[in-house]
């Protein structure tokens, strides 16, 4: 196992500091998703609210998370050695099997496109998202590089599935938003790509190494939480972002009122 | 005692990883229900709240029934044995007292009937589902089969009366809505009928079994924790579905001013 390692007491305490980190952005991006919905039109504040779900969901998992790895570890002088009971992985696929489908809605939700264009985009998806997260879950808790690598190969197929519609048919869908909003959504898929390619990485590097040492698990964990902040907190307030730019679109453009009584610039702190 | 067995590790962390996931769901659902209110018409508020609700108070349940599954057994080595202090199912019970009758006072308030409609459902459907989980508990806790049948066919009873008024008085309310409303109202209920279903399995498995089982009680304990997600968290979602829906139609109508200073479409993520 992985977790069956000794650790500096530097290295515990680092994993255990960024796990706390984790959840105080994310107890942040939550309030601020909540509180900024009614800064946009009313058809984009779902999408603020599902990305205020998401932050819910995983940082009651970060709690978890933080209080598994406390109980994973005691700390005897300079190290941390392993207490026997387990350090629980389940705990983030559990969460990214919520949370990876619910990211997806809320990438089309801040669209507000037409009810047959966004059931289509739903459709392939959010499946796709759930079996992604499925699908790698028995390749994690391996004990052996073999399934490991054939687990991962088959989670890796609907997440290039879900790139390929991320790129093709929402390429089309954003055809027809103008180009601050087509600016903005390069970015939010680009951080996608580059948040999403880490977890990958962070799930092979067992197959890299020899035998299980603390670096690599330390290296996981930093990994995965660092991906995780990347991937749910600032790409909610990039979804948020979007929807302050269409609001001042559809304000500029006499579709819609959002003043207290008159008028207003919607503005983005 | 169903519980006085000895669990493998992985059937241990099976039914504390899913306790876990239904809490998730549960605060998710309970987040996504509140801040959805602002998007239906006033008249549907309520029954997103009632549904909310619901959610806060099973979710509180599920944190009490994860540490009592917890107490119940240490793991040591490759296996978690009963520590003597029980499991305490009436954890369940109490929340399906409290959260089925509320179940039900969601599903007749999404439908804004008329009062006395609505007060005709409500005196029928509400009573009748307190009794159904308060005569289902003598049975739950009786360490015999007879008992457990006795008190699961008095159970029955009025479980079989709510879904005749469901059927029936029911039916007719829904004559009068529209044909999106009624596909909507008949998959409430059909996930009504297909997760209530589970229940009663659930609570039978005992008496199928000559003896307690590890996977006796694996098995009721998955079978309870999927079956209060859909009926719960899913069974929310699809009433703010058909809010959403109602709600679109009375704009549409132009009974309903649902904006921001100018037309707005509502949707759901």
């Amino acid at each position: 196992m992985l977790e069956d390692v000794t650790l500096t007491v530097g290295q515990y305490e680092l994993v255990l500091n960024l796990f706390s980190m984790t959840i105080a952005a994310f107890l942040g991006g939550f309030i601020y998703l909540l509180g900024m919905r009614s800064q946009v039109a009313r058809r984009f504040q779902p999408a603020l609210l599902v990305s205020a779900v998401v932050l819910a969901i995983a940082g009651y998992h970060y709690w978890r998370i933080y209080g598994s790895f406390q109980g994973a570890f005691a700390v005897s002088g300079d190290v941390a050695e392993p207490t026997g009971d387990s350090f629980n992985n389940a705990y983030r696929y559990v969460d990214w099997f919520l949370t990876v489908p619910l990211l997806v809605i809320e990438t089309i939700a801040v669209l507000a496109l037409a009810k047959a264009e966004k059931r289509s985009l739903l459709i392939k998806l959010v499946p796709a998202a759930a079996l992604m997260i499925a699908l790698g879950y028995p390749g994690e808790i391996a004990e052996t590089t073999g399934p490991r690598l054939v687990w991962g190969t088959l989670s890796t197929i609907p997440f290039l599935y879900m790139l390929y519609v991320l790129w093709t048919e929402m390429g089309s869908a954003l055809s027809r938003q103008s180009d601050a909003v087509r600016v903005k959504f390069r970015n939010l898929r680009l951080l996608l790509l580059g948040t999403w390619g880490v977890y990958p990485i962070a799930y092979l590097l067992p197959v890299f190494a020899s035998e299980a040492s603390a670096s690599l698990l330390v290296g996981r964990e930093v990994g995965y939480a660092l991906a995780d902040i990347l991937a749910k907190a600032l790409f909610g307030v990039l979804i948020a972002q979007i929807a302050l730019v269409k609001t001042a679109e559809l304000i500029e453009a006499g579709e819609v009122d959002l003043t207290d009584g008159e008028s207003v610039r919607v503005t983005a702190p």
